[in-house]
């Protein structure tokens, strides 16, 4: 089969899904789409139970199409047009997340009485892939946005948060729930009961290192809530790269083993995928995927691995020490592992004319099918 | 018309290619597709007398679908699959960049008598999207490499270089062609003929500054070749964005403005296109564009300006101390100026479900045609 293609095992996806389910009792678990909107991925997410964070209109129209109740959908994008605002509410989606005035003008619009979530600002420290100030407000905004939410027809659901992606530290959930523990208490002073407590993701995966079991994290969610709430609410958590990043495995081909100069240098191995052809989330070497190539167990030295397109900022790993076998040639397949989330998606539309990553699903029985 | 959307003057790009002719008599312009594969646009600079620099099997094919004679291409990316080189070979493209013997070895087999020419590593100071060692050998490799491209039935035509796109300095050019010259007089004590000296692209555009006239480059560059070189040697340019960024103006549209909190922050301002819908060039505030909103004159304060995704990584200016008026609001078109190159073919394909940047071309009498 031609490289470079995304090898996705949907079983995968499912059993992780159904792990972080359980490690979250009684909790729902919102798939964010934008990890990974393959239509038979959400199908069979669909009928396990999963709900959905959605980022767009598409989003909206893929989790439908694959069977998805409007009612299981939360616009959790805090940047939305007025119109996709009210194309969802028109679809039946209605919960909407918030972090301004302006967004909560819309839905006061677009989507009366539909279940609003403020986001507060959140520190995401520790995380591989961090959530800037990009989204959320502080904490003192979020009491004043949720009063003028109540008081403009729309009905004041809860608090969200997002602690950055592939969060490595089960302690940084703590702060924001403390955070939201204090926006409940203020707003019950004012007659405002909220009852939604929005964990988002960021839950971690193994690539090059082996993370914390997903239960670890959940205990010390668990317990953050227990001990800063006084009534539990109820919780609902988003992750995304958790249940799609271990169900793909990206097939790429060495294309080029060259160096630079006469000097000790690193050999350059060159791939048939780069960053602008799905590997985005290597920009400043974020994330470390583990790779695997047919001479594994032989004699390795160090590389500069980069991708194939007359882009100089096309290069995946430079500092990362990365090793690879001398024996390593030009037509050699290289499995990139753990690549099922923030991917394909990502992929350039045709940047040096290269086109975007394919997804090839495999069948049960471990078969690529398509 | 629904933003956001590309506007390209295909007229502009065709002026700006008699220009950079202009400026560099006798010299062949290959148009670096990558900045733009626009089919109209490539049909115009064919009928104008333009070569093509092309980086991939797709590229070659909308170049020939353009009316390109294949002679006119050349095949400068150093990363080649045998079986692209083998199908350019056989569409007719008869000169190949290489800069390692992994590259000339395939290039030796698939495209036998080829003209091949060796990129030597060039500094890249001084541009604004520079070029690493990606690309390019040490000069005693490609000495050495030209010897073996001569023994093994290929063509030595040249040496080329370089040295980083937005390239400021003039100057930036006389080391690499007195690198060049240094490899022609050595390879010509062997009794090897070199013939081409490609100096590449790099040329500037106006964005937020305004550049130095391409006239000053091209009598850098002349003065230099002129010094180093007994015998002036044939040359050739590569440009991309000197072309294409002038010729397109993005039209987005303001999605929300907003505060993080009451204290004296710079306003977030989203619009509906970001570093994944097409501006991937602002990575790092590499590349400063000149906006332009309907409020212009009016009163302005600072601002961080973001995409619409859900990623944090997706900020356009958050440190180039962009200001813009205060009166703007969601709904308001900004026009970002000199957005011809490098944007349409970077957008992803669907992240965030938000679909890739659309290209309209503007009719001869400045209307929007399609």
């Amino acid at each position: 089969m031609d490289t470079p293609y995304l090898l996705v095992d949907i079983a995968v996806a499912v059993a992780q899904y159904r792990r972080i389910a359980a490690a979250f009792p009684g909790t729902p678990v919102y798939y964010a789409v934008k990890a990974n909107p393959e239509h038979a991925l959400l199908i069979e997410l669909v009928r396990a139970g999963c709900h959905f964070d959605v980022a767009s209109r598409t989003e909206i129209d893929l989790a439908l199409a694959a069977g998805a109740d409007p009612s299981t959908l939360s616009f959790g994008n805090t940047i939305k047009k007025a119109d996709d605002i009210a194309y969802a509410y028109a679809k039946g989606v209605r919960t909407f997340a918030f972090d301004s005035l302006g967004e909560l003008e819309k839905l006061a619009e677009h989507a009366p009485g539909a279940a609003v979530i403020c986001r507060v600002l959140a520190s995401s420290k520790g995380a591989r892939w961090p959530l800037s100030r990009k989204f959320g407000c502080a904490p003192e905004m979020a009491v004043d946005l949720i009063r003028w939410a109540a008081a403009h027809g729309l009905d004041p659901a809860g608090v969200c948060f997002h602690v950055g992606s592939q969060q490595l530290d089960p302690g940084r959930w703590e702060p924001s729930i403390a955070d939201a523990a204090a926006i409940f208490a203020r707003l019950a002073a004012d007659g405002i009961t909220l009852r939604l407590l929005n964990c988002g993701g960021g839950f971690p995966v193994d690539y090059q290192t082996v993370v914390a079991p997903i239960e670890e994290y959940a205990s010390a969610i668990a317990t953050a809530v227990t001990k800063h709430f006084p009534v539990r609410p109820d919780l609902m958590i988003e992750p995304g790269r958790y249940i799609a990043a271990p169900a793909g495995v990206l097939h790429t081909e060495v294309v080029l083993v060259s160096r630079k100069s006469y000097a000790d240098e690193p050999r350059w191995v060159y791939l048939d995928v780069g960053r602008f052809g799905g590997l985005a989330e290597t920009e400043d070497e974020a994330i470390e995927y583990r790779l695997t190539t047919p001479h594994d167990g032989a004699i390795t030295a160090p590389v500069v691995l980069a991708g194939p397109t007359c882009d100089s900022v096309d290069i995946l790993y430079q500092n990362a020490h990365y090793e690879l076998p001398l024996a390593l040639r030009p037509g050699d397949i290289v499995q990139i592992h753990g690549t099922g989330a923030y991917t394909a998606t990502y992929a350039s539309v045709g940047f040096n004319g290269f086109p975007p990553l394919r997804t090839v699903l495999m069948a049960s029985g471990g078969d690529a099918v398509r």
